[in-house]
């Protein structure tokens, strides 16, 4: 037997890291599946396993993730061991258990105070949240904003960043039997939502009449739509003059229908927003600064982390036995089987 | 008999006018229907008439107009008599013979070079023209543009100013019989159209690898749409990244959809435009520098005349004939018997 000593030699301006947690995101089911406008890239540093090679390079999977720095190579600035880090750039792979990268495509968080599950979810859905409510309109504080889906994971962290800075939601939700609509109700208010509604009371003509009642007559300037269809349509003859639609998602599959009066006389203005193309053209100060923000929201506890299910693939599973469970939760997410995000714990060999 | 002299006395700050040529734009019937949001505005200082006094005010309509100044009252900077002046302000009632207005709802023309009909027609629909292709995207020339209604008075001067700045333009008109369609495609092009083509080959296939071909693959990032529908979604799928899509009109009365993923993944913005509110939103000095601009494109005759038709009203003519004049013309564009821009000429007493 000898003692052996391992010398690991990393690249210059290189982090080593270790992921804690690593959400699986719809929109990275539908990038392996290439239906998703951000295309999966190939890695070729992946060689401790064999994989991944110059000659075979590999899709790894995961846009968003938790990671803890294990070593740093020579050069790198503001990054040292244990430190935890979030993905600065998009397709990063960070359903890895370990991965080598530049310091410069990671964020540190803060040292203390947040959970793995803040962590892992930080750079999806809260930034998209907080910049949808921050890059279209001028909003001040008793100002309204109204929105659809509300209960999806970026619905329930703009009604919580919309409490934080004092402006007042008004949230439609699908309608459901009563019992569970109020529990609904109830869950979102606990967040901070001032009003829900149902796409059903959109119907009730009496409605204007009470938004105008809750705003004080206040104009509505913006609306967040992730679902589409004509639901939306409703929602946005609610919106005031010079107002904005900022529309994430089409949870409907219908497309997005609006008289053109509300464009030309109203002076509406409907956009998209994806948080891919904001990190695109945003500089890494702009990054930092808003990951900052919202970490410092999550640990004085006006963000709670999302509801969750952790799914463990453990060091010791086979290769075959995890290519099962993860088949697996593929196979349940497409049935719509996950009402809470999943989070993968990749648990590799102690390094 | 006597020799009588009148002394007119005009208040501080106003111009007398004399109407040279008055529009009647569609919107000017809506806005008497009731049906557009320029509400009628009843004026009260028809006094001569003995109609529109304090006690009965009536409605004026006409939004536009040239006028040729009578007289100026003290105070008045600028203006001199016999100066051709268009409306500055929305609604000022210019289905007049002769007016009193405040000189600064006026705004000067340039002393030579241009036909009543250019300055009866400018402050609509060339501004309207020339403020879509200049307030929403930053264009260079060899730059593309891409519109629908292009035989609309709207379209052909977004044509034409476009090929002033050296814009190209992709012009989309409606189907009809061979030698119609031949013509009406020599008149855009003999008034600066790039390309002319029709929404039926908005469902051909190969369209997009044509019009790539014609841009060199450079992105077109500006659409202006006057008809809605299926067509305009077609149209703004043939957008390139971070376009804009600016909406005037709703000729299909078809409500404008768009699939959501334009706005989210390629970041397309959908805007509404009115030449009132601009007007409403910009300074007297914007106004007088865009219509200085238009004026001098007309002078130079890159800008033509619209088409039109003059109607004239004699000053001799009983209030019974005049009225079944008018009323003769409003049936025959609500039945859509004008293609051409119908021009008020209302004879008053010489002044």
């Amino acid at each position: 037997m000898f003692s052996q000593t391992i010398i690991r030699i990393y690249p210059k301006c290189t982090v080593n890291l270790k992921f804690l947690l690593s959400p699986i995101n719809p929109a990275d089911v539908n990038t392996i599946e290439g239906v998703y406008p951000s295309k999966p890239t190939h890695t070729s540093n992946l060689a401790a396993s064999g994989l991944g090679s110059k000659d075979e390079p590999v899709f790894v999977g995961g846009n968003e993730g938790l990671a803890q720095v294990v070593e740093v190579g020579e050069g790198v600035k503001g990054l040292k061991k244990d430190d935890w880090v979030v993905m600065d750039r998009p397709q990063l792979g960070t359903w890895s258990t370990s991965r080598n990268v530049p310091f410069n495509s990671v964020i540190k968080l803060p040292a203390t105070g947040l959970t793995e599950a803040h962590g892992a979810t930080m750079t999806v859905n809260p930034t998209t949240a907080y910049n949808m409510l921050d890059g279209f309109v001028k909003l001040q504080a008793g100002d309204w904003v109204i929105q659809n889906g509300a209960n999806s994971a970026v619905g329930q962290l703009v009604l919580q960043i919309a409490k934080e800075r004092g402006l007042n939601t008004l949230n439609f939700v699908r309608s459901r039997d009563d019992s569970s609509l109020r529990s609904l109700v109830e869950h979102l208010e606990s967040l901070g939502a001032t009003k829900v509604l149902t796409y059903d009371d959109l119907n009730d003509k009496s409605l204007r009449g009470k938004v105008k009642e809750w705003t004080g007559g206040k104009d509505i300037r913006l609306a967040l739509n992730c679902v589409g269809g004509e639901p939306t349509t409703s929602m946005a003859k609610l919106l005031g003059q010079d107002a904005h639609l900022v529309s994430y998602g089409a949870m409907s599959k219908k497309p997005l229908s609006l008289p053109t009066s509300l464009h030309i006389f109203k002076n509406l203005t409907s956009h998209g927003f994806w948080q891919t193309n904001w990190s695109k053209t945003h500089s890494r100060t702009e990054k930092e600064e808003l990951i900052s923000k919202l970490a410092g929201m999550m640990k004085e506890g006006k963000i709670q982390a999302p509801r969750h299910q952790i799914i463990t693939i453990g060091a010791q599973e086979s290769d075959k036995e995890a290519t099962e469970k993860i088949r697996d939760v593929f196979h349940r997410m497409a049935e719509g089987k996950f009402s809470q995000k999943v989070l993968l714990k990749l648990e590799g060999p102690d390094v």
